[in-house]
């Protein structure tokens, strides 16, 4: 067998342009079926799939024995079929077997996969069948779409891209657990975020953005939780308030929900997924006010939270959507109490720290803060809550403010969180390809 | 000092517009000087400078005290001035100081940065102000550029942008250094390519890209290695051959040099860096010709090398630009006993393995491959050089094969590497923002 050429070949959704032709089309047979001496097949490529009809089944003989898999060359007349998918089919092929398939897949390709909570593992381990499913492979171009588009909105408002090392020294931001490695000797973290060099960068290009992986040591086996993902880290200077970076998040939200949803609805449709209903402009309830009318409307006292309840965060998004109109809302006014040493205090109301979360059907997608930017200030902050000036984690991030920093504010947004929201997955491991947890470091 | 507001802030490359009008800058002292009564001062914001005449350098009183970096927002009046950056300049300012510097910087801001060997350290060592510098930024703005005309032109191919995890478990390609770490009482690895995963990808994509970190636990100090750096990794599957991805690399390494240059023209200039001449067809010279050609010209004898050297690397490209008016050139057919077990002998001299190297300006920028798709022959190969199935780093990988995969073939491009070349910067760390080396984790 000598190597095929795919230089004539013709995808499935354009085959429709071709009627009356002879084309070529290429392959993985997702289904073969026979039926009264004919034999119907359907072969798979990029876009979608391709319905072929061998009347006599002569051809299909050379199947005899492969799999659902095996890469097939199809030439064939091309002939209207309203009832297949592309509106046209393929009559009087000629099949060439590309590549034989002939051990039987583990799961079938072409039926639905279960997203069942208890059937996530057989999911994951089962992932590199499971993504050639047509509808499950709508998850991977969907979310290809929404960087995409986050991008484009990000540009479009003059945020530059950058990529910030992953392998660090030293003390981070804190929070969550950190992996460790051994560096020639000495030991470095993996990046559990890239704030302090997206703020470092406002230094110099004011506006910048990151797509990087993010790493958690966080052993928690939850639907929320896993150890490596891919944050949109987005950092602004020359701020007003917290008002600025609030509206780039209620353009970028509109702008991923709107292009995604034009320019990929096949596949949410076949995902299941419902367009949101956002308003143009996300609206803001500050916390206190939440827990006011959570009381209000369910007699349960969450008053005393320094954060919403996951209870509230649910409720709250149903009451914006059916009072507001939207499915997105903001948290704002945080307690200062409960702020990190980067955040910057409220003017007008010192218990206040300039904060906002975003939530977006029923839970925080979005963690945003103006930063203190003035060096003393931060300087004071920093040390009140025990960290050292002196560890390198902190020392080249100072420096960016002893030598002038503008008032600023960003956001990390999880890409596989989005996904899951405008999808509608329930796990956010369902968003991610090669999804890593305590217990899953492969595929 | 309350919060200062930047809602009428022009920037420097807008101010010619404004001529005659008093308007409102925001940005960085960037450099003051005094001149028989007069005060000069320019203003850095993320476009550029903008100039400031203090005519009488009562407002400039201001000033007493602060440092460069300290940040102004300046009222004045527009005054056409052709000498000046953008052809113009304010007049009769009111200053207000944003945010003062008192410290004076540990580099002069707007001095050329030293980017000599020895003094690489110290550029490093001081990167939060070089960066600050408007020749050394526009490093990081051309940076951004190349990954958007990379992404524009892979996706004008359909090539679906997609992110494999960097924690994984297991073999890899091998080859490299591999950073390992603890893993909840496991073993993890950082991924030292993207290699498998793009391939696994080609089962139901077809067509991918990303752009991920890459880990090399190499202890060597050289102007060509690092630890952690940006690949594009790209692969594309129903291929006639090797030619069809040599295509796409020629149409890449054309399309980012053209529009880069087009987009960043003035940051280009100012880092001296020389437009590339490219044909739009990159040729290809076999190995053993280039062995034949350089013995030809030096008298020195390459011929049992199985890789071309460097100084064959750099006299090839002088020749094919000097030849064939181009600075790129593939080197092919590559002997297969120096073969990985995923590559793909040819068909037509199995001594020859379907791998080319992309030399750009002296060196190989890329490494591509036809990949072997054929489930029994790479589990032969595998085998061959010692590679255990049932390893988890290969078991999956196996999977994608056992089920079907087309011919494909794909290539790896270090980003900081590409724009190392373009711009002409004499170490590859030099267009790391952030580099890691054998000594350096931070900043």
């Amino acid at each position: 067998m000598s190597q095929p050429t795919y230089s004539k070949r013709i995808l499935s959704a354009e085959i429709k342009n071709y009627i009356g032709e002879r084309i070529q089309v290429s392959g993985w047979l997702h289904k073969k079926r026979e039926l009264g001496g004919m034999t119907f097949l359907v072969l798979r490529d990029r876009e979608g799939l391709v319905q072929v009809l061998d009347e006599k089944s002569t051809e299909a003989e050379k199947l005899k024995g492969l799999q659902n898999g095996t890469i097939l060359t199809i030439e064939g007349l091309v002939v209207e079929e309203p009832r297949a998918a592309g509106g046209a089919e393929l009559h009087e092929p000629n099949i060439v077997v590309d590549v034989p398939v002939t051990d039987v897949p583990a799961i079938e390709v072409d039926k639905p996969i279960d997203h069942k909570s208890e059937n996530l593992e057989t999911l994951f381990e089962n992932k590199i069948l499971s993504m050639r499913n047509l509808t499950e492979r709508g998850i991977w171009k969907v979310q290809a779409g929404i960087g995409d588009a986050v991008r484009e909105y990000l540009k479009s408002q003059q945020f530059v891209e950058f990529h910030s090392p992953k392998l660090i020294a030293g003390e981070t931001e804190g929070g969550a657990e950190v992996f460790k490695l051994d560096y020639f000797g000495k030991t470095a973290s993996l990046a559990q975020s890239a704030q302090f060099y997206k703020q470092i960068m406002v230094g110099t290009l004011e506006r910048v953005f990151e797509f990087g992986a993010t790493y958690r040591a966080e052993p928690s086996m939850t639907t929320r939780h896993m150890t490596e993902f891919i944050t949109v880290d987005v950092e602004m200077g020359f701020i007003s308030g917290l008002e600025d970076i609030q509206a780039v998040l209620s353009g970028l939200l509109n702008y991923a929900a709107t292009h995604v949803w034009e320019r990929y609805e096949s596949e949410l449709v076949a995902l299941k997924a419902v367009k949101p209903t956002l308003t143009k402009e996300i609206p803001s309830v500050p916390l206190k006010k939440l827990h006011e009318l959570y009381f209000a409307a369910t007699k349960e006292d969450t008053r005393n939270e320094k954060d919403p309840t996951p209870a509230e965060e649910r409720w709250i998004c149903e009451y914006a959507k059916k009072e507001w109109g939207t499915e997105a809302v903001f948290i704002t006014e945080f307690p200062a109490s409960n702020m990190k040493f980067y955040h910057y205090r409220s003017e007008t109301n010192p218990e206040v720290a300039e904060r906002a979360d975003l939530l977006f059907r029923g839970v925080e997608i979005v963690t945003t803060s103006q930063r203190e930017h003035r060096y003393s200030k931060l300087l004071e902050q920093l040390k009140a809550m025990g960290g050292n000036p002196e560890d390198p984690g902190f020392k080249y991030y100072l420096q960016a403010f002893q030598y002038g920093m503008p008032p600023h504010a960003g956001f990390g947004m999880g890409l596989e969180r989005l996904t899951q929201k405008l999808i509608g997955l329930n796990n956010v491991k369902e968003a991610t390809i090669f999804p890593r947890d305590i217990n899953r470091l492969a595929p």
